[in-house]
C-alpha cells in the first residue's frame, strides 16, 4: 500500500474535469445527430463510441493484469460495494445486451453493401466491452485500490463516462424510434409536422438499401425490445464505477472493517413474512402484465379504441399507485415505533443509493408537474383529464413516500441493535476511536474493564450478545412492505420500459404544450423514471434483506 | 441549545424534498409562460412569485422574532460562512434591485387602466422581499440553530426556492426579450419564423395599451439593463441561504472553533503585490470596456459592420483567455513548490463554493462544445470560424486552469503554517480528538509534555510560533495572480451580462444547428456561464485575502 495521499481532492479534481470534457463532446455528437436538420450523422456517434469502449477495454485489461500481479495494491475491500443482486442483475442485462449486440450485428450485416463499416465495427465492439467489463466489476467491484491513484481514477471515470454516453446514445435511439412511430400512426394529424424527428427513420436503412426481408424486420424489432436491457446495463456499471471510484485510496479502519463483516445472513425468500405482502404483490403484478399487454393491442390496433385503453391504464396505475403510498406510509409509521439506532457510517454505496433515488424521482417528478398544470389550466375537463390529473399526483405522493421510507431504511443499523437508552451514557475516555460515530455502534459503554481494555474483541462480543431473535412482528411487516413495494415497482418498470406511453396516447397534455415541447418534455424525463423504478427495486431489496 | 438529532438526514429529507416540489411547479409555470402557444399567462407565474415571496417574508421575520427572544438558540457561529464581500455584495446587488423595481412599478403604473393589479403588486413585494432577506442574511448568516430544527430547515429551504425561482422568471424574461429584439434585427431573414417567442414581446405590453410616451421606454429600457443584478442577487442569497441550511444543528467543536478564530487579518488591497498582477488586469479591464461598447454600437448599427465587431470582439477575447490560462497554469505550478499544509476541515461554505465552480463551469462548456462540433463539422471555414474556434478552444482551458487554480487555493491552510515532515510523526496517544483531520493541523505531535497535558492553549501557541513573517515571494507571486483573474473575470462578467451576444451576432452555429436548437443551448446555458464568472470573482477575492 502506497502513502496516504495528501490531498485526496486534487486527484479526484482530475478525472472528473476529464469525465466532464469527454461526457460533454460525446452529448454534443449525440444530441447534434438526434436532430435531421443538423449534419451530424449517427456513424460519428458510432465511430466515438466504438473509440471510447476500446480504449476502456485496454484500461480494464491493463488494471487485471496489473492487479494480477502485484496483490498488495488492493489492501482493503468494502463490503458494501457490488453486492449480489447488483452484481447478478450487471450479468443478466449484460447478457441480454450481448443478444442485443448480436439482433444488431445481424440487422445491419443484412445490407452490408451499402453501409459504412463502423455500423458493424460498433456492436462487435460493445459486445467485447460488455464482456470484459461484466467480468471487470464482478471480480473487482468491492476492491478500496491504492496504487497509482490518479491513473487509476482517470480510468475508472473513463469507463463510467463510456457507460453513460452508450446510455445517452440508447436514449436518443429509443425516442427517435418512437417519435417515428408516433407520427407514422398519426400521419394523417397535423402533429406529425411538429416532429422533427419524422423524417430521420428513413435514413436508418441507408441509402438505398430498405429492410424488407422477414428476417430483417424480426432483428430490427428484436433489438428495439432489448433497448431497455442496454440501458439498465449502462446505469448498473456506471454506479458500480463511480463506487471504485469513491473507493480509490480509502483507508477502512479496524472498527469499520468490524462493522463490515457484520453483514446480515443470507434470509432465505418469504421465510420470514406474512405473506400478504408477496401475494398482493404477485396480484398486482400478473393483473398490471395483463393490463399492459391489453394497452398495447387497443392502441397499437384502430385509433377508436385508445381511449378506453387510456381508462384501464390509468385506472390501474391509480390502484396501484395508491396502495404503495398507502404502504409506504405505513411502513415510516413502524419506524416511529422502532428502536433500532441509526446507523452513521461513513458509506459511499449507500450515499450514491440515496442521491441517485431523490435525483432518478426527479424525472417522474417533472413530468407530473407539467400534467398537472396542463389538466389544471387547460380546457377541456372530461374523464380522462380527471384520471390524468390523480394519476400525477398519486405519482408525486409514491415517489416521495417510497423515497423517505427507503432512505430511512437503508439508515437503519443491522437488525437487533437496539440503543440502551436507560443506561446512563458515559462517554468512554481511555479508548481513542478512529471515528466518532463509533460511539453510537457500541450498545452503550459500560464501564466494565473488559471493554477498557485494548483488545478490540470486546465491543464485537457485547454486539453479538444484544441481537435479539428475529421474526419480530415490526422486522416481519417491514419485510411484507418491501416485497410488496419491489413487485409493484418491476410491473411500473416494464410498463414504460417496453414501450407504453400514455403521454402521447392522451391528447391533454399534446394540445396543451404540442407535440414537440411535450416530446422533448418526456424523453428527457422518462429516462430518468425508469431508471427510479429499476434502482428502487435493487434498493428495496436491500431493504428487505436488512429487515 | 437542543439535544443532538438522532438523524440529521431524516431533517434534511423532509425539506428538500418541500423545495423540489415548489421548485418544479415554479419551474413548470415559469418554462409555460416562455412559450407563446402554451395557455399559460405570466400573470399566473407573477402571482405565483408574489405569493412565494409574502410567505417567505413571513417566515422571516417569525424567525427574526423568535431569535431575539431567545438567545440560547444560536450557540455556535460558522466563522467560514457570509464573509465580508459576500454580504457587501449581497447589499449592493440588493440595492441595484430595489432601483429597477422602482422602474417596473413606474412601467407598469404608466399603463395602469388596463393592466391586472398583479403586475403591480410584483415589484413592490419584491422590494420588501429584498429589504427583508438583505437584512436577515447580513444579521444572521453565520448562525448554526438549534430550536426548531425541522421547521427552521423548511423555513431555509423555502426560501431559497423563493429566490431560485426568482432567478428563474428573470432568466426566462431576459431571454424572451433577447430573442425579441434578436427577431426584429433579423426580421427579413428566415430566421424569425423559428423563433417561437418573436410574437410575444407584442404582449408585455398588454392587449391594446403600449409604451409610447418617453418615459415609459426609459423605464422598460432601465429594468432590463439592471436585471443582471437582480439575478445575482438572487444566486448570492440562494448560496448563503444553502450554507445556512447546512450548518442548522451543527455541532461546532472546540478544535474546529480555535481553527476557526484564526481568520487571516484584514490585508490592506494591493500593499504585497508586485504591482504587475493589478496593472495588467486593470489594462485588460479599460481595453475590454472599450471593445464592448464598439461592439455594441457596430452590431446594433447597420449589418454591414458586425463581422468587423465579431472580430475585435473574438480577437480580444482570444487574447485575454489566453494570458488567464497561462497564469492560472503559473498559478498552479507555484504551489508546486509550496508546503503549506492542506486544510482537511469541514467546511459547508467551501464545499459548496467548489460545487459551484465546477457545476457553472458546465454551461460555459457546453456551449463551446457545441460551438467546435459546428465549426469542425460545418461546411464555411472562413476566418470568423477559426476565431469561434480557437475561443471555444481556449474557453475550455481558461475555466478547466482556473477551476484547478481557485480550488487548489481555497483548500490550503492559512499563511506560513508548513509541515514539519522531518520531524518524526508519533501519533499523539492520550488525546482524545473530536476529529482525525485535527492531528494534521497541529505542525506535528512533538512528545514534549506541554502538549501532552490537556489544556488546549498548547497546540494553539505551537501554531501561533510556526507563523512565518509575511510577504515571501510565493504569496505576493500569488497575490498578483489572484487580482489580475479577478479584474478578468469582471470583465468577462459584464460582457455578456449586459446583452453581447456574439453566438448569434455569428452565424456558423446559428446555421449549424437552426435558430431554435441553438437559441435553446445558449439561453440554458449561458445564465450559468454568466454565474460562474461572478461566483470566480467572490472566490478569487478570498484567494487574494488568503493568501
Amino acid at each position: 500500500a502506497g502513502p496516504r495521499e495528501v490531498w485526496k481532492k486534487g486527484g479526484r479534481l482530475l478525472s472528473v474535469l476529464l469525465a466532464v470534457n469527454v461526457l460533454l463532446l460525446a452529448c454534443t455528437l449525440i444530441s447534434g445527430s438526434a436532430f435531421n436538420k443538423v449534419a451530424v450523422y449517427d456513424t460519428d456517434v458510432f465511430a466515438l463510441l466504438t473509440t471510447m469502449m476500446l480504449l476502456a477495454v485496454l484500461w480494464i485489461l491493463f488494471y487485471l493484469l496489473r492487479s494480477v500481479r502485484s496483490p498488495d495494491a488492493v489492501p482493503y475491500q468494502d463490503a458494501h460495494a457490488g453486492p449480489i443482486w447488483l452484481r447478478g442483475g450487471l450479468v443478466l442485462f449484460g447478457t441480454c445486451t450481448l443478444v442485443m449486440d448480436v439482433f444488431k450485428t445481424g440487422y445491419y450485416s443484412s445490407f452490408f453493401e451499402c453501409q459504412s463499416a463502423i455500423k458493424i465495427m460498433h456492436p462487435i465492439t460493445q459486445a467485447v466491452f460488455v464482456t470484459v467489463q461484466t467480468y471487470f466489476l464482478w471480480v473487482s467491484a468491492k476492491d478500496c485500490i491504492h496504487v497509482h491513484m490518479d491513473l487509476t481514477r482517470c480510468g475508472l471515470m473513463f469507463t463510467l463516462t463510456t457507460n453513460l454516453a452508450i446510455w445517452m446514445a440508447a436514449v436518443v435511439d429509443e425516442s427517435v424510434h418512437q417519435a417515428h412511430s408516433y407520427s407514422s400512426s398519426h400521419s394523417n394529424t397535423s402533429h406529425s409536422r411538429l416532429a422533427p424527428d419524422s423524417e430521420r427513420a428513413g435514413n436508418s436503412g441507408g441509402g438505398d438499401c430498405s429492410c424488407n426481408t422477414a428476417i430483417c424486420q424480426i432483428l430490427q424489432q428484436g433489438y428495439f425490445y432489448l433497448y431497455p436491457f442496454n440501458i439498465e446495463y449502462s446505469l448498473f456499471a456506471s454506479t458500480m464505477l463511480y463506487v471504485m471510484w469513491k473507493n480509490v485510496g480509502r483507508l477502512l479502519t479496524a472498527t469499520s472493517i468490524h462493522d463490515q463483516s457484520q453483514a446480515p445472513p443470507r434470509a432465505s425468500l418469504f421465510r420470514e413474512t406474512f405473506f400478504i405482502g408477496p401475494v398482493l404483490g404477485l396480484m398486482l403484478f400478473v393483473v398490471g402484465l395483463a393490463v399492459f399487454i391489453i394497452y398495447e393491442v387497443q392502441v397499437s390496433g384502430e385509433g377508436s379504441r385508445t381511449q378506453q385503453a387510456l381508462v384501464t391504464y390509468y385506472s390501474f396505475n391509480i390502484i396501484c399507485l395508491g396502495l404503495m403510498t398507502l404502504v409506504s406510509l405505513s411502513g415510516s409509521i413502524i419506524y416511529r415505533f422502532d428502536r433500532r439506532a441509526m446507523d452513521h457510517h461513513k458509506n459511499p454505496t449507500r450515499t450514491l443509493d440515496v442521491a441517485l433515488l431523490m435525483g432518478a424521482a426527479l424525472g417522474q417528478y417533472a413530468i407530473s408537474y407539467y400534467s398537472i398544470v396542463a389538466v389544471v389550466v387547460g380546457t377541456p375537463k372530461d374523464l380522462l383529464a380527471g384520471l390524468d390529473l390523480a394519476h400525477a399526483l398519486l405519482m408525486i405522493a409514491q415517489h416521495t413516500f417510497q423515497n423517505m421510507f427507503i432512505i430511512e431504511s437503508l439508515h437503519r443499523g443491522p437488525p437487533g441493535v437496539e440503543p440502551h437508552d436507560a443506561l446512563p451514557k458515559e462517554p468512554c475516555h481511555g479508548l481513542t476511536f478512529a471515528n466518532l460515530d463509533a460511539l453510537h455502534t457500541l450498545p452503550s459503554c459500560p464501564p466494565t474493564p473488559r471493554l477498557v481494555s485494548p483488545s478490540s474483541a470486546g465491543p464485537r462480543e457485547e454486539v453479538a450478545i444484544t441481537v435479539t431473535p428475529r421474526g419480530h412482528w415490526r422486522s416481519r411487516c417491514l419485510k411484507d412492505i418491501s416485497l410488496f413495494l419491489l413487485l409493484c415497482n418491476i410491473i411500473l418498470w416494464i410498463m414504460p420500459a417496453f414501450g407504453a406511453r400514455p403521454h402521447f396516447s392522451n391528447t391533454v397534455e399534446v394540445d396543451f404544450y404540442g407535440y414537440s415541447l411535450w416530446a422533448a418534455i418526456v424523453n428527457i424525463c422518462l429516462p430518468f423514471g425508469i431508471f427510479y423504478r429499476m434502482h428502487a427495486v435493487s434498493s428495496l431489496l436491500e431493504v428487505y434483506v436488512l429487515s
